[in-house]
């Protein structure tokens, strides 16, 4: 952020009165511009037992397997944008079953939520960010080629769930993806 | 938004190429400025069987009485975030014993998140923030002069778990708070 997108002056780092954080602050009109989280949404779609997975058509990880999954909008609930992300993604209406993983990515200022889903009808297909998706048995998940940390976690858990068939909701973090992990599974 | 904040110029409202929502895009550098959800994180602080509430210093809602809960930051988890809020409006060291109530609440574009927590000495204040704080027992809550309808939600959600001494995690969502309320506790 260079220029304050409410008047077009420059902004500059400074800490605001009562606050203890730098914020970019505008040198003209004085708005303060706060940065924040943004939250990941997707689900964990399952159909007659296997896992709906897609293919990446986009950067970063193309051709990479993923969870459906995007940027929450404004607008919308967590459980609207899973909806929503699944639907373009992999072509699949979903009925949600329930809120299944909460991993926070703070090296990139992510929350990455995803909810337990079941396919409504059994279709799916390739959205416009995906090159393919496909149905995977519990033993044929492409360990591999998994696009992100978040999401080789997720099914992890998923399939440790599946086994005991008791789903919890798991709250964890990671903290440097490339280099080790730290969970807080207890919470 | 007036100004991208990228280079200065001015923005415009349209589609982007493979998109299909409105976004601000730049005249000028054609950066996309993308609007996202914001996280408020807090908790249910508890001691010796009493809930601490803080009354609000600032506006809106000056003078009510509130969760300790504010907006997360970039860098830090949700539950730093949850404990970082407490301590700061509470002057409360908790320790967290687990996620409790997720509220979308689409119509401001924010995502409220509380964790069951307890405090570590019983020691509290009152933050900058804050007129005071107080330890109320169950049949105390100050309920004409609660600040928001997400932190009602959860005391009402989380009086009833403590009858049961059974606390699940509760997904709801809040679209109108001063007309109706649609729940999903289900999820
Ligand atoms: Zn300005
Ligand atoms: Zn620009």
């Amino acid at each position: 952020m260079k220029y304050c997108s409410t008047c077009g002056h420059l902004v500059k780092q400074s800490i605001p009165e009562g606050d203890n954080r730098y914020r970019y602050v505008c040198v003209s009109c004085s708005t303060i511009h706060y940065q924040n989280p943004k939250i990941v949404a997707g689900t964990v779609p399952v159909w007659d037992g296997k896992i709906l997975l897609c293919r990446r058509a986009i950067e970063p990880r193309y051709g990479y397997w993923t969870l459906p999954a995007g940027y929450m909008e404004n607008a919308e609930t967590t459980v609207e944008a899973a909806e929503r992300e699944t639907l373009e993604e992999a072509l699949a209406e979903v009925h949600i079953d329930g809120l299944y993983s909460i991993i926070d990515v703070p090296h990139i200022n992510q929350v990455h939520m995803f909810y337990r889903a079941t396919l409504k009808n059994g279709h799916f297909g390739a959205g416009e960010e995906s090159l393919e998706s496909q149905l995977f048995a519990v033993d044929e998940i492409p360990w591999e080629d998994i696009s992100f940390p978040t999401v080789r976690k997720t099914l992890e858990l998923f399939l440790e769930d599946l086994k005991k068939d008791a789903f919890g909701v798991h709250i964890s973090d990671i903290r440097h993806p490339m280099t080790a992990t730290r969970t807080k599974d207890d919470l």
